[in-house]
């Protein structure tokens, strides 16, 4: 770890313990202890992951999760999670948490919105009422709520954009992180609250396709010399080759001793992918999102549990799971309890589908200790993927 | 406890320890563990306790719950509950479960309802397709269901009902109840799956606010010597006051040693008044329902989690309370989820509202053993109703 003022101190950074060519597993440690990386983070949008309780994400082997800036400053609002003692304490959830700066949902989610030099201005999409949110609001808002990884604020281009959009977008994000180092430099130095433990700061690379974008956008993140790097605007369309070329290139773009972070990925054969070129962090809504829908991921694929043929299946959903559903329910009871619209289907099938990522990304992590990464990744990629 | 083939055996009966006037605290044993009495059972209409996890339930202190044999008749259908190896093991339930005969939800939820002699015709109000339900047919789903307690099948009208409509709906519960009881001992010689506990039937009550009715009712019930006998009937619509009537008369109506079981009241006031009348067991959606509908029962009242007063409260819902959402949410949070729509809102609320209705429970048991009951009730209702 280097100890430059930006990146370490004892209270946040990496330690990578083993590498596989590219591929690293070491230990994030952030000012709510320690996580193993590679390391998944479910997403808790609003305050909440969606359908279980802090204690159910814990016991499934989550130990990180996001939190979204955009959701929060919207409802509750940023002051009235710090009233309530901040993020991990609105959320009962005592591990690190990483707050997205609300760029993202902005372009996705926001009505009506206008772009300038210095931010953005848009409608909430819950009320309509107009929002400003510029770096440096970005930067006090994820201060307010108290995250261990607040992000830059950055322009997310569609996955199609052409080359001088994005290239712009690039530009503006590079001015807007330096921006945002700045706010969070002055939240040091004058924290809102005496006792609020030191955030890190994470750039975020734009340049969608284009690999010469790609390439400024990370030289000019890096020149800012912060605590991780996020790569960004990937997962929006641009599918798994063209995501595979820009993961190429992380390698040398990055320094080896920060995190690395991809942004909204989840699907198991892009994090395979992703973690051969060199990323620690991963989000995404698919365990969460999809187990509301009825589909569960296992090590042999994806199960809908609505489908007819579970109605009088007795075995667990995963014989070799140790999670709570597994250990408890069988096929027909989840097939049962999604027909019947109870709650509790949404709730178990969240459970079994974290523990799945938790293990999932565990069993990454050992096949890099173990030397095997290049193997298991095959192995995994035809259990998942192929029968 | 009486040793007669209806009533006792190891695996089931109330043995009651202490009384304090006609109110009782006693263990009622069932094949699944003993619970302590009074009661209070969560209802797990469809196959689950809505928004919890039976862990969650457990948890909250609840010892045991109530299934719905209209709902499981119609989905996912008895013989597939028996297929996946009975309701407990559906519901990953190991504790006492209590099932309703179907009754009381054909006649306030079905569709185009024809009554004769020998049972009742319906359209579900799932699909509309026809459905049978006889005496003989409601055992044989509980059976195929194989909860510990199984009610008789009995007509339940509504609470402004004439006398002549009641004594015809107490006439036809009677012999209704008299065809489930050698329905239910046909079971227990032929019991359709060998490794099936043994189960008891409950005798109901109807007769509506006519003493003589609910006279007449009871008397027939006991003729038949039943495992327990549950007063139905009440909490649909007749008030507080004409319900104390009707448990004014229960200590002389039924036997001591036998359990008796208050259908669908939960009201706290109302708990309180029938456990004076001598009333042991006791199921309600209230904590349940009201909690989805962000409603939090504590021992000074109600509080509404929606209300704009409580968004930056750092307080728990209740400073008292071990359950684990005051263990670890505030107020403010609580609001907050349920403003945001989260699903969570719901689960923690639930699990607040059965560890009331647990503690609540286990407190007056606590005053009748103290031999303080009556002191104890009145200012639990000062308490709860008059601030």
């Amino acid at each position: 770890m280097s100890d430059n003022i930006c990146n370490a101190s004892d209270t946040f950074g990496l330690e990578i313990s083993h590498t596989a060519g590219r591929a690293r597993a070491g230990k994030l440690t952030t000012p709510h202890g320690q996580v193993d990386t590679p390391v998944f983070m479910p997403v808790g949008t609003v305050g909440s992951v969606k359908a279980v309780t802090p204690e159910q994400v814990h016991a499934a082997g989550s130990r990180m999760i996001l939190g979204n800036t955009y959701h929060l400053m919207l409802r509750p609002g940023a002051e009235t999670v710090a009233t309530l003692g901040g993020l991990h304490q609105l959320m009962a959830w005592d591990g690190p948490i990483l707050t997205d700066s609300g760029g993202y949902q902005v372009f996705s989610l926001a009505h009506r919105r206008k772009l300038d030099e210095d931010g953005v201005t848009f409608r909430s999409h819950i009320d309509g009422s107009k929002v400003r949110l510029t770096p440096e609001i970005a930067v006090q808002i994820q201060h307010l709520l108290g995250s261990d990884v607040m992000m830059q604020l950055d322009e997310c281009p569609p996955g199609q954009a052409d080359h001088d959009t994005v290239a712009a977008a690039v530009a503006r994000s590079a001015d807007w992180a330096a921006k945002c180092k700045s706010a969070w430099l002055q939240t040091k130095e004058t924290p809102h609250s005496p006792g609020l433990k030191p955030q890190a700061l994470f750039g975020i690379q734009q340049g969608g396709v284009y690999p010469d974008l790609r390439a400024r956008s990370a030289a000019a993140l890096v020149e800012l010399d912060l605590p991780g790097y996020a790569i960004g605007g990937v997962s929006v369309g641009e599918g798994h080759d063209a995501m595979k070329l820009v993961l190429d290139n992380i390698h040398d773009q990055f320094p080896a001793d920060r995190p690395r972070y991809l942004m909204g990925v989840g699907e198991p054969r892009d994090m395979l992918a992703a973690v051969a070129a060199g990323v620690d962090m991963f989000d995404c809504v698919l365990p969460t999102r999809n187990a509301r829908n009825s589909q569960a991921f296992t090590w042999n694929g994806r199960m809908k549990m609505r489908n007819a043929q579970w109605a009088t299946d007795t075995a667990p959903l995963e014989e070799s799971c140790h999670c709570y559903t597994c250990r408890n329910f069988s096929r027909g009871a989840l097939r049962h309890l999604f027909m019947a619209g109870e709650m509790t289907g949404p709730t178990l099938l969240t459970i079994h589908n974290l523990h799945f990522f938790a293990t999932f990304t565990a069993a990454i992590r050992q096949a890099i200790i173990d030397d095997n990464f290049p193997a298991m990744s095959q192995k995994l990629l035809n259990y998942m993927y192929v029968h």
